[in-house]
């Protein structure tokens, strides 16, 4: 229903399996079927596969992410896939001191993972400590259930340090944390989806730390190509600009519905992020606590800036690269983006929630020039004069609407998480990162997630040939 | 999108504006602008008017209101309606004494507003004096901005009278009251949205009480009787069956797409609930603020059951048949819904939330089963022995999805409300009880936000005759 400037050609009339959407997901779903020898046909929105990840050239010949773009040790999902499709990757570029700005207008050089002597340091880790005990309370299968889920669920994260964390300074680290992790405020969720996000990782210091965690390495060609290759892998089955606009299960078929005609098929698995799963019409329509869970799912709100210059010229100055902003900058981390060869220079700046839409507000100018002056500040003047300045804003993104995923708001997992989260509805299977046991909202959930809904088509096939289904 | 048994009629090829959804909010703006002349095209995707209001005779010939019923006398939007179209109302039965249910067992009788010496009472009354004192200091036309909106929106309701109602009873009483005014767990919405919600209705008794307040009356024909007159009132200017696909804002026109065809009109009123709308495809994509705001808009959880009775035998007995359930019991509260005549004894009662679930897990029998004997334990061996047995399960209304009303997750008032909440877009105007500043959640919120839709657009249309606009 989107305007398409593309000609769209039909679909087939008849696939075994359709699944929707060609993000990391869907694909993963396709290829375990295609794996399996049961050929699925991928049906995606947009002209180009990956979703939330999307590797891009720049007009100055640099290979960015403008989405999900890491990759770490314990992501064997995603570094399997990265084996078996030959994409190499290289290690983030951390050598050196890092930054970090504050609100007193002090920017302050420390090396590993975080200055022990700084304002809030002590605090921040008896409060992550905390975090992660709880965490190994959670059961990943379904983290409503437990003695305490229905406690945790009740409160936000903003109240739950408020409570817990008696230094302003922690609580200012804590805060851009979360923000970092999630894209979102600590207002907006509950405390069970924190714990469970942290377990869901394997530990708080999984998701924040480089080396030995989530950000330790980057893909040679752009986190895309592993999705690429699957998808030149399954060939004309991957159709793009193929949006659906209904799912219509009837007695004996499941009729997909797109602006280019009706596809049959056995089953449907949905591999798309929550927003566009609630711009599906599901015929009848789906059970009270997926269609609830869908809704309660709402995505973060995160904008990457790549800034491009001719070398990367702050490692003369002893810095990696690597800052955070506990002030009131409107982005929150900055990284070293360099290419591999490291022939040019590229930083790329997080902003996420309050921040997001401080910049947000701006015109495309004055959002350009308080980039630039925030790097200048941490970096020197050299950092005003880039080369290339490219901006993503995932909540304008018309497939994603947001990022870095979907989180369910407070009270949705004790509420509906049991039958909600991704259980199947009736020839319908659930895909996609926000559907994942392990690293939750990460491509290496989201492959998971598309081998998990794809075993279990495989498994109703199964039962139907051997006459017990 | 969704199946249809009717033949659906092509809509007009251009309308001066298009209204989408016939509930009151629709009806309203097309009627004001049908009184100041100008015509309105409302397309409706049900096969009625009234959205959320749907009265509905039984087969023993009992009318009753499968969802909103009340008018209070501070409803003036409502009650001017009911007034110009010659809709009755008559007192809401509630002569004799009431019941509350407590964990322990016990069923007390009580007296006027609630029993003074009762569990709870007193910390009660603190507590709602409190909300009532902070709902004054919201601003109804910017509910997210003022000094402590921040900190009020970053606390669930739960966390917020665990940490100032020391009386477990209280809050008790406190988690009820909340599920009856928003049908949702105190967890899942902010302080600020309840302070809001209250300032809406002009204080916490305007919401709860019956003399004088929200539930003080019912209308005699029912109270989708006058949308009904409404819609008789506009003609065959409302398609009912008639499901909205897309609205595709062009430089000069919108283009509003249908099942049936294209209708072409210079301005669109949107009065869906939120989910309904988030199924809408807007192109180009609706501003940020807009889209979270609809995404983090949460339909509530509420079930209406009326059992009929050959008569109201509970008055005999010096009960009114109102009961508030403290305990365990899957319905919340229970009101004498006997008609005017009182030829018939009805009993409704309501379930919201958590209590919902439980419920709704039972089959239909054990549900039914479940209603008569919580009623049974309230009114006798005679509540037992019903005539009819009707269940509104508003979650499962394919076009509401839900009901009450939506209510935005806690964060949503301060990161999206100014931008987000009504605001309109391009040539698209945003009406639903959702967008009212008095009256939230209401009958007669609805109405006037459908008519501050309408005067939205009358004054673009006279700013383009004066060619200022």
């Amino acid at each position: 229903m989107l305007r398409s400037t593309t000609s769209q050609p039909a679909p087939p009339t008849f696939a075994p399996v359709v699944v929707i959407g060609a993000g990391y997901a869907g694909l993963s779903a396709a290829l375990t079927l295609h794996d399996h020898g049961v050929p699925a046909l991928v049906l995606e929105g947009a002209d180009r596969v990956g979703g939330r990840i999307w590797s891009h050239r720049t007009p100055g010949g640099a290979l960015i992410d403008h989405g999900g773009q890491w990759v770490g040790p314990n992501q064997h999902m995603l570094l399997a896939l990265a084996d078996r499709f030959g994409c190499a990757t290289f290690p983030t570029w951390d050598t050196g001191e890092h930054l970090e700005a504050w609100r007193d207008g002090a920017v302050r050089r420390y090396r590993g993972d975080g200055p022990d002597y700084a304002p809030g340091a002590a605090g921040y880790q008896e409060a992550t400590a905390r975090v992660d005990a709880m965490a190994r309370e959670v059961d990943l299968s379904d983290p409503g259930s437990g003695p305490m889920a229905g406690d945790w669920d009740s409160e936000t994260v903003h109240s739950y340090f408020l409570r817990t964390v008696a230094c302003p300074a922690a609580r200012v680290r804590l805060h851009l944390a979360v923000q970092g992790v999630l894209a979102m405020e600590p207002r907006e969720v509950s405390v069970l989806h924190l714990v469970f996000y942290v377990a869901s990782a394997g530990g708080f210091a999984q998701l924040m730390e480089t080396s030995g965690a989530a950000q330790e390495a980057r893909f040679t060609a752009g986190a895309q190509a592993p999705a690429r290759a699957i998808a030149e892998h399954l060939g004309d089955s991957v159709r793009l600009n193929t949006q659906v606009t209904a799912v219509d299960q009837r007695p004996d078929v499941v009729e997909v519905h797109t602006g280019a005609g009706v596809v049959r098929t056995s089953r449907v698995v949905v591999a798309t992020p929550p927003p566009a799963t609630a711009a599906i019409c599901f015929l009848p329509a789906l059970p009270n606590a997926r269609a609830r869970w869908i809704q309660r799912s709402v995505m973060g709100d995160v904008a990457k800036v790549h800034v491009v210059y001719p070398r990367p010229f702050w490692r003369a100055a002893g810095l990696s690269g690597v800052a955070s902003l506990y002030d009131e900058s409107t982005f929150g981390v900055v990284f070293d983006n360099s290419p591999p060869n490291a022939d040019q220079g590229i930083l790329v700046a997080f902003s996420y929630g309050d921040r997001l839409r401080r910049w947000f507000s701006l015109g495309q100018e004055e959002r350009q020039a308080d980039v630039l002056r925030t790097l200048t500040r941490l970096f020197g003047p050299e950092a005003g004069e880039p080369v290339d300045y490219l901006e993503k804003i995932w909540p304008d993104d018309p497939w994603a609407r947001g990022g870095y995923a979907a989180n369910p708001g407070p009270g949705s997992w004790v509420a509906h998480g049991r039958a909600g989260w991704r259980e199947p509805c009736g020839r319908i299977h659930w895909a996609g990162a926000e559907t994942a046991s392990r690293w939750n909202g990460y491509m290496d959930g989201a492959i998971s997630s598309g081998e998990r809904a794809a075993h279990e088509v495989l498994r109703a096939f199964a039962e139907r040939e051997s006459g017990s289904g």
